[in-house]
């Protein structure tokens, strides 16, 4: 197939085929991957509104059509369904599945909500020769629940979460432009230096991910994460929801060149 | 005089004629105002050559012609002799006189170079909303000469000296972002937090200027200033060279939004 030479769609392919089903990370490097949130119908028009309110965090890139398992705006013949390596099923809050395929749960009133991701921002930030730490070491990135309330939508509210990545001064100022130019994957920062000015305790022990080394003369800088609706969702604990495996991304077929907007 | 209409052109006439004879803060505002240097042509090489390896201090908006008093580039009718409000005249790096006109000591090798002021910034910051500290007590921006190197070219070189205006973390990202607009008036900021990491001991005690609150929460944010040029030509002890006296500006015809690059 003339198509299947296209890397993000080949990706997709591998994750619906089931031969690759882990973390997304440097696959098609390039395109923009997405966070998935699948809510059933009755909490659909919440969500989005809970988004529309918080673009920082919940940076939406596409909504689909109850049911419909196609998502044309984010890519060539993309199956929600199969195309994630590995997904979280739950049910009233708890995770009751990992699987890589969600075939077996789908329903005809599901609405998937696809949101942008750090994967992009970072790539420029590599691409304008500036450290990210946690893929310097190798591990997760630092994530934490704030003190800064996100917008609340119906049932859907709560803290909002942060990335952090630590940066010298003059690094952050040009990861403050070079990110700027990212508005539909977190943008620029929400904040940087004193954690607890944030309602962060312990910049040592992350709520999620993993803790990363902050070098002398290096201040952390904070980013909105698009872990935030995921946290969110969680609260909420709906009767039925599916989101992807932390990592495991939906990879789409847009460029992140194209999701600068400038 | 029809053109006697125009803000800026009242401010540079009122300053021809001695009405006025004061800082030009707030003088027509919107109007890009300029730092003064004038070098004899012997020097003026070497000097052009400084801004253009140092363009976050020594944004050069305007070179003239030796001996030519206008600066058709910047404004009409401009005579360099007599538009700014006040000079200093120095010699072997002696100010030598504090005049309101400068006609007495022009020479045919003359060159006047004018370089962006962080006035237009400020009313973008001002525009956005953001605190502007110095403004709101009524003093002096606070400088401070730093040890980070400019580029030498020639005589010229030496430490850059920065101005200070306090922030909290995220009034800062926006100043970066809305300062980054304008790279001819300095431009984004050079650094944030703490000061020994540039060299400055106490940010209580600035070198030129005055002190500023620093309030609780805020970080103070440092930006390439103007006053490097003149610490630079002033090292030099050249045997002679004309500036403007601090805190009286050129008053140009362009407009601050003429040089935001978005």
């Amino acid at each position: 197939m003339a198509s299947s030479a296209k890397p993000a769609y080949q990706a997709r392919l591998d994750a619906r085929n089931g031969k690759h089903t882990g973390p997304t990370a440097n696959v098609a490097p390039g395109h923009v991957q997405a966070n998935l949130a699948i809510l059933p119908r009755a909490l659909a028009a919440d969500f989005l509104h809970f988004c529309q309110l918080n673009p920082k965090p919940c940076p939406l890139l596409a909504m689909s059509e109850p049911g419909d398992p196609s998502l044309p705006r984010l890519g060539e013949d993309i199956d929600i369904r199969s195309d994630v390596p590995r997904y979280r099923v739950w049910r009233n809050g708890e995770l009751v599945d990992e699987p890589t395929d969600i075939r077996a749960y789908w329903r005809d009133d599901l609405v998937s909500f696809l949101i942008g991701c750090s994967f992009s921002f970072e790539e420029a930030m590599l691409d304008n020769g500036l450290p990210v730490r946690h893929i310097e070491q190798g591990c997760n990135v630092p994530m934490y629940r704030t003190n800064v309330p996100t917008e609340r939508a119906g049932p859907f509210g709560g803290p909002l979460v942060v990335s952090m990545r630590p940066l010298k001064a003059a690094d952050a100022i040009r990861a403050i432009q070079v990110t700027s130019r990212f508005p539909s994957v977190h943008g620029a920062p929400v904040h940087f230096g004193d954690p607890s000015l944030i309602g962060i305790a312990d910049i040592n022990r992350p709520d999620y991910g993993d803790a990363v080394e902050i070098r002398e003369g290096e201040i952390p800088v904070f980013w909105a994460c698009g872990v935030t609706p995921q946290s969110v969702v969680a609260a909420v604990k709906p009767e039925f929801c599916i989101t992807h495996a932390p990592g495991h991304m939906l990879v789409t077929d847009w460029l992140n060149s194209r999701v600068a907007v400038l």
